[in-house]
């Protein structure tokens, strides 16, 4: 049985990697989601090892201690991060995993686990992203414009990635990393 | 526009390289095929630049003094080989082409061409591979024997390639090399 492969997905704020995988998840139901630690309460109907691994805060600065996160960060006062014994199980049992963070938490990921597949879902331009951050509400010009700044400096992390894969349709986007994948199980290791 | 990709499909004698190569052609018109020239003379119904490009011993000769074949092979009294303009010349219009060769063949298209991506066709098991191998016909035990010696050397040979395709199944095979080549398409050039 070969090994489970690690899939990495990430992005700019407002490129869609939620929507990308929820529906790679709907078609590819064989791939395991990793699931996420955080001190956060958890919200009606969220459910612990599903959503999230609901910690305490104790719990969670022991798992930052003893090197079992592969990342994490803080949120507005809460803690996130990825428990690296989920996805190392999951991979030892020939599954492969996808994981959904943002550009910064992704290249931490990276260091720990560099024989993860790093795919960054790319917006069809720079327009378009525009578009959908503005799409999102009613945030102001400088905040939109604060976003944009951020998107482009996330993008020109490119470079540190496997795979671009732009989303410009939400079915092509979800081939594509499905080929990915595919290829990726191909792949003769040196 | 980006520059196209060569995709080379090699693996041993036996495991199907061409009936997969015509079947991946007829779901992928789009995937340009690699005419080799030969010094042979045509059969009925050949067409020069479409089933070979039909050279003269001296034109040959001429060709391989310039550089102008990816790699060739005397078979029979007759040479054979790939020649370098057409595969550029392809690649330079954005379009993909793909080159069927064995495996001598492949290694040396790779050291002129060490951007192409070599994908290694794969019998499901030996036993597999001996019974295609009996079963092309009335083969003395002897010649059975020393093509699946030479297949063994073969397969050892895959270490120099990018991919490993198993042919269980054309179709299987078919899609595993599309999901190559798209994901090859996404691939981050550093």
């Amino acid at each position: 049985m070969s090994k489970g492969l690690l899939i990495v997905l990430s992005g700019p704020s407002g490129v869609g990697k939620g929507t990308v995988c929820t529906a790679l998840r709907s078609r590819v139901p064989e791939l395991v989601y990793s699931v996420s630690a955080t001190t956060r309460s958890p919200r009606l109907g969220e459910v612990n090892g599903v959503n999230y691994f609901f910690k305490s805060r104790e719990q969670f600065m022991d798992m930052i201690e003893n090197d079992q996160l592969l990342e994490y960060a803080e949120y507005v006062g809460n803690y996130y991060g990825t428990p690296r014994d989920f996805v190392e199980e999951t991979l030892a049992t020939g599954r492969d995993i996808i994981l959904e963070i943002e550009v910064q938490g992704a290249l931490k990921v990276k260091e720990k686990f560099p024989d993860g597949i790093f795919v960054f879902l790319m917006p069809p331009s720079l327009d378009e992203l525009k578009d959908r951050i503005q799409g999102r509400g009613t945030e102001s010009q400088a905040t939109i414009d604060h976003r944009m700044s951020v998107a482009v400096d996330e993008i020109n992390l490119l470079q540190h990635y496997d795979y671009a894969v732009v989303n410009d349709e939400i079915n092509l986007a979800c081939e594509r990393i499905q080929s990915i994948i595919i290829a990726e199980h191909c792949k003769v290791r040196k």
